[in-house]
């Protein structure tokens, strides 16, 4: 009964058959293998966007900081919920890659309303060469706590980031589960509101480490090219990471993964949120379940096997304490583990 | 024909078997997978260093500037050939990694010479807090040009570090093909003599992309941690690095396949060597070999098919003008092959 | 009548004075001038502290960001309020002079609480390598709002650092000012309580530009030095920054200074405190006044000749909106001028 | 006969005077003073760039490393000499303030040749996305061993920059001396000959510590002063550095200091150079005499009270060996002391 995260599962045959696919013959390295032509047409060809720039990195934060590092200068500030993956758990990759430039939290919630972004922006820049300037909005989609942003939503806020000349940039370390939630393409989902760089992520979707970035306006491209070597992110054997994201893009096993994934998680959802031990704290429509429940539920279901993450220690403390449990469907979850999970309760 | 990089042949079905047995389950990320317990028991064990801090990444750019940037301060220099990886193949990436840290350059050759880089040590860090200060000297093994530095050679460099108080980084790259063209042990061209942080590739020895970062003290280990992780070189998905690594580590693979590769640029050095239109420049005990050679002759041999690197245009110049060929040998590199380049001269 | 800042007024004679005192003849630079022997042994002992290591740099911003960079890591984050100066008003610059760590808030006011700073260093550090890394605390005193923390305050704060063994670092921009209002030492205020690094500020309180960085702990001076040639901030004429401190230690100068500041700025409080019209928001015990007061007074204020900051657009906007104005006392300003001012009213 | 550097030396009283002139009132900071718009106004009349953007800071550390910032990117690298300041002698401050720019020698003297840069700028920027990419050159005028470029040469490197389409920046720390020793204008020797940004030095030329940095297209204007306030370097009291700019500029008081000086140092030459113990290795004609001795006629000058450097140890050593000394005039030399010096041999 695995539900500790979506980075900790098998990657599906379909991969390592691509894998083995590509694993002949020489070719020249650092992105300029056919595998990546593919990609690169495939990527273009789902977000309906022909001329994007489209590069592959290895880790999410990789991802984001580089993306972001060409977004903004050293003396801007980045504009983020305070729960953003940025922000707590890159260990300051974003101040790194920018050469130090700052995270302003708009709102207190994973997911920032428009109001919230909105008061962030005019709460920096106005204070001339003295503060840090205004230098993009990073949006999480599905967010940190499992939830996801209606597109009208997202457009909102890409509509604040406009009105004051913010390029977006869109951590989809979820892009499918969100795309599988929503049902929409991911031209609706980026460009279509005004994202200008998407990271499509595989890693936490069936992959074995592979982002794709997503730059709707190329005029950056060189840019994040020379940033992606120097931070080296650049794979010489690169077919490997075009493999892969090949493998994802084919039959459109990037969709399948994540429905497969968002549906396990309904699955789950149904089957707890009518035990009145547990109380659902997200909206459940991508793969993560954030729920509170006494310590001493979590300490019980712990002991029966079941892995996943808590707020606060599960063995020190009252029995009666409400801590908050993480539960997240990987796509590979046998259903049989889920109703395991169900029946503890 | 393909004589152009080892970054750019397949992996050896060892690895792809590993790969796929590991493929299963679930495991915690991070590194804290069950695999990389066994890379690190076995990279303790070919080092002979049981307290060895041993991590991977997945590039030898993000390997080496990592571990410079453990090892020095911002405002120190490195001493290191002028031709060296990290010099001139990494657009930056060390003085990224280390915040601003300079290059000084020992000598003018791939091969450094104690005297080269007593000069070089001497010529830095004497005026005061005005000039940057000595950091750390950075040897690469098997260097940038073919040659393997005998171990006395490299005594005599880590002696020189020392009597400046000043640790070593080793650029193994090509750790394993110097470990086969010497016939000793990874302790004996490392910590025996006075390296402190040796980067153990594997990506131009047959791996996807998988470098080891092994620190014989481990002191600074978890200042590593931290620096690997904002930098975004730290892996979820941990297991497929470790399988790698574990693969290449099993049954002494790494080492087979380093002999292989230098066993077919013998082979090939063999063939050509007397030819009277070829001058070799290098020692060719590794896996690669430099020449010079007429225009005429380098546009002969890419016309039949041949594939490798040329030190200028190779068509825009007069026939006659010496050029130099950079030859390298994969592990996987079929001998008919070598035969055909052969017998085109 | 002048209110908008202390970094806007002349400087006292007795400067000038010392100034011409030491331009003759020749002396070492960048800090080896004899004047700099006297302003290290008048700091030291002010300080009560024989062993501390003492610095000269020309701004508040190069202080702070050059201490910070000293006692912090990369990868650390700094616990601070969200009104810091270092936050708001340096643009960046502690981000880049770390080399990318982070700011986290403690609390929401320029005050912070002991309960505001440990839940602000809990809720960090305790993602394991994932997250930033605590780094140290900063304590504005006196604050950016003109409150004073008194000295049982500014002990509670050092020892919550200490709990969590973080060094702190104080921002003295107005360091005089506060001593004046607390009637205390400058060891009282600084070793005694836990603080390890202070700006003993002095461009605000009649210097030209020339701020003292005290490390009670000369462990990192050597560091400092280099962090600050690096930075461009160590003066070759050395000497007139020697001067300007030495003038300000000479006959306690720098506290009559404060003192006459302080006492103009409660002459002013006195004389407008009671005007149903303004609302005192700070505790004036030092040199500035914040009030609240509709947009119509503010208007007719500086018509009359007033020149202060206020927090929004004096002219646009509802006339009965109430908007904050800052008024700060120069140790320059004369009497009259704050009569004028209170008359107006 | 103090001959060790002219950054020693006291200011004009002319200096003290405008100090003393605008140490009265209050004005606004920051750059936004009455007396800066004279600077500025000055400025751009000397150098006939009505268009110039024109900043002040204290140090030539912080001069050269925030234009060389503000002219590259952190992937680039920076051709200079190398025994350019910005590589000797500001430990690091390029590098940091780049973000991690690189430094390229072009040549291995002081003065470099246009063959020389030409072959420096074509040894990078062609390996791709791989090695650093060219971002700008980097003249000193006077060079760091005392010689001036003629203004053919330094046409000659504008031309080669150019050629490549890179920027140029003069170290000018000793710009005046060489004005005065070429008897040309500003505008000859800067944008004329495609110059980009210069620094116009003042600290070594009887100021406190002033240099202006002047960008003759002002595109990059608000970057460089983003950047300025991101270092630390933004003076509150902005005055003080604008008082000592204007008094070195009103009647020419910037070049005739600067004559002075170099006069001082011709007188010195011709009372030297016949000295057969004496072989003068630059060429004379700004403030700065590079000569070889042997050790023993050095230790004979020091011991009877001369002041200056020597390339290696006074003391220890051969009283036979050669070793170089370096004499620098100072504006404010008295003529007795060289002819003190001159007497000595």
């Amino acid at each position: 009964m695995f539900f500790a995260s979506d980075n900790s599962g098998p990657m599906p045959q379909a991969i390592l058959d691509v894998l083995a696919e590509v694993n002949t013959g020489y070719t020249m390295g650092y992105g300029a293998d056919a595998m990546m032509d593919e990609v690169r047409q495939r990527l273009r060809d789902q977000f309906e966007a022909p001329d994007a720039a489209v590069y592959l990195v290895a880790t999410g934060t990789a991802a984001n900081a580089l993306a972001l590092a060409t977004l903004v200068e050293p003396f801007d500030t980045i504009f983020c919920s305070p729960v953003a993956h940025i922000e707590e758990d890159e260990c300051n990759a974003p101040e790194f890659y920018t050469g130090g430039a700052k995270l302003t939290f708009a709102g207190r919630s994973d997911r920032m309303s428009p109001e919230d972004l909105k008061a962030a922006i005019e709460s920096q820049g106005n204070r001339g060469v003295h503060g840090p300037q205004r230098g993009a909005v990073s949006i999480t989609q599905v967010t940190e706590m499992g939830n996801v942003y209606a597109l009208n939503a997202l457009r909102d806020l890409c509509d604040t980031a406009k009105a004051f000349d913010l390029p977006v940039h869109l951590d989809g370390a979820r892009f499918a589960n969100a795309i599988a939630a929503l049902g929409c393409t991911p031209a609706d989902m980026t460009w279509k509101l005004g994202v200008d760089v998407a990271v499509f992520g595989g890693t936490k979707n069936g992959l074995m480490g592979v982002e794709a970035v997503v730059f709707f306006d190329p005029a950056k491209a060189w840019e994040f090219e020379l940033r992606r070597k120097r931070g080296g992110h650049l794979f010489s054997k690169h077919r490997y990471l075009s493999a892969q994201m090949a493998g994802y893009l084919r039959d459109d096993l990037w969709r399948d993964l994540a429905q497969r994934a968002n549906a396990k998680a309904a699955l789950l959802h149904d089957g707890i949120k009518k035990s009145p031990d547990i109380e659902i704290v997200n909206d459940v429509t991508a793969n993560m379940i954030f729920f509170n429940a006494p310590r001493k539920l979590h300490q019980q279901l712990h002991a029966q096997g079941a892995v996943y993450g808590v707020s606060s220690s599960i063995s020190d403390g009252a029995d009666e304490e409400v801590i908050r449990g993480r539960l997240v469907c990987d796509w590979s979850l046998p259903e049989s583990e889920i109703e395991r999970f169900v029946a503890l309760l």
